[in-house]
C-alpha cells in the first residue's frame, strides 16, 4: 500500500451536529489528496491553468464506511488510474491515521478542457505522469 | 416532471476561482432538496432525531453536466426511490431555473440507524411515505 | 424595524458538533443579506463586476448573541450605512424568525476597487442608492 | 515574533470566483491556529468538552489586508491575550509564508461555559496556561 498522499486534521468547521464530518467535506479532502499527488511529482497546477487548461470534475462517487470525528487525522491516498486522451480518474482511500480504519473510499473523474470548456489533450508533462503511475 | 423540491441562489461563498460552484457544494444543495421533500410531507427530521433515529449517508454519486454560476437560481428535485427495510435512495436533478439546463444529477443512499449506529427500521410515518412516493 | 432582507433555513452542513451553526457560516448569511438588499433595489452585482468594479470586504465584525440551530429559519437584516467615496459599511442583524431572538449582529466594510485593486468611486447607480438608504 | 502556530495550503474549495480566499474561510484558518496553539501545549480540547466545558466564540473581528490565493501557504499565528475569569481573547496574524506579507489580522473572544451555556471558570490546566502565555 502506498504512503498517504496527504493528511488533514478534522476541525470543528468540518463537523456537523451528528458529531461527525459533514458528508460534503470529504470532497474537500479528496481535492487535497489529488493536489498533493500532483505536487509530489512537481506538477504545478497553477501553471497548467495559466496555460489555459483546466481539470474540472465530471463525476464523483463516495462510499462512507466509518465516520471521521473532530481532531482525527485523516490520511488521504489519491491515485490516478485509467487515464485517457482527455479524462483521468482518481481513486481515493481515506483512513483514520491512528487506527488505519477505512473512513471513505471513492473516485472522481476529471476532464481536460480549455477556457471554452472544449476537451483537450493533457499537457505532455501531465500525460507522461498519468500513463506511468503508479 | 414534478415541481422542484427547493430552490437556492448561488452566492460567492459557493463558487471557486474557476468562476463556478465548487464541486462539494452540490452535496449541500442535495441536502436542501431532501430536507424540503420531507418538510413538504410534514416529516419533522428533528423529531426523528429526538426519537433516537438518524439517516446518515452511506453513498453519494454526482454527475456534473454543466456548471452553475454566481447568482444562478438552482431548482433542486429530490425524489426517494427504492426504499428498503433500513435504507433509502434519493435521486437528484439540479437544473438552472432560468433555462431548465441540467447542472448536476446524482443520488445518495441513507441508512436508518440508532444512536449506536445499528441498523433500524424507519419510523412508521416515514416508512409509509417512502413506500408510496413519488 | 425594516422587514428582513432575506431568510435562510439552517441545514446540517451549516452546523458543527456543538449542535449549533459554525461561527464562520454567519458570514455566508451576511453575504446573502447584502446581495438581497442590492437585488431588491435592482442592482445587478454581476453587471458591476462585468464593468470591472468589485466590492471586496476589508473588515468584518460579528457578535454572537445566541446560537442558531438546525432547521431554524434565520431572518437577515442588512443595511448599508456610512457610505463614503470608495467604501461602504453594511450592518447586520440576524434573528431567529420564529421567536425574534437576536442571534448575531455585526458589520462588514467594503471597498470599491477595480481589477487591479485600486480604489474607485462607486458606480453612479449604486452611489445614489447608498446615499439615500435606508 | 513567534513561529507560526500552524500552516495551511489554500485549496480550490477555499477560493471564490474573485480568485481569492472567500472571506468566511479565514475564520476556519483562525480555528486551526488556536487549536494548534492548544495542542502544542498538550491541552486536549476533546477532554475539556468531555468534561462538560466549551469555549464558544462570542465575538470575532477580521481585517483583510491582502488576498490569499490558490496554493498559497498561509502561516497562522494565534496568541491568547487578556484572559479573564471566564473569557479569553485570541489574536491572529495570517501571513503568506513565501513572502511574509500580512493577509489578515483579527481576534476572537471565547467564553467558557457548561453544557447549559452558563459561564464557568476555565479548567485549571488551561487557566494556568492562559495566564503565563505568550
Amino acid at each position: 500500500m502506498p504512503p498517504p498522499t496527504a493528511t488533514v486534521r478534522v476541525i470543528y468547521g468540518d463537523t456537523d451536529q451528528m458529531g461527525v464530518v459533514y458528508y460534503a467535506n470529504y470532497l474537500r479532502f479528496c481535492e487535497i489528496g489529488r493536489c498533493e499527488w500532483l505536487r509530489a511529482r512537481k506538477v504545478d497546477y497553477r501553471a497548467i491553468e495559466a496555460g489555459g487548461l483546466y481539470l474540472p470534475v465530471i463525476e464523483a462517487h463516495l462510499r462512507y464506511r466509518s465516520p471521521a470525528r473532530y481532531d482525527d487525522v485523516i490520511a488521504i491516498e489519491a491515485t490516478p488510474i485509467d487515464a485517457r486522451a482527455a479524462t483521468v480518474k482518481f481513486v481515493y482511500r481515506l483512513v483514520r491515521q491512528a487506527t488505519g480504519e477505512l473512513l471513505v473510499e471513492g473516485y472522481t473523474i476529471h476532464a481536460c478542457v480549455d477556457r471554452d470548456g472544449k476537451p483537450r489533450r493533457f499537457p505532455d508533462e501531465l500525460a507522461a505522469l498519468l500513463r506511468i503511475e503508479p
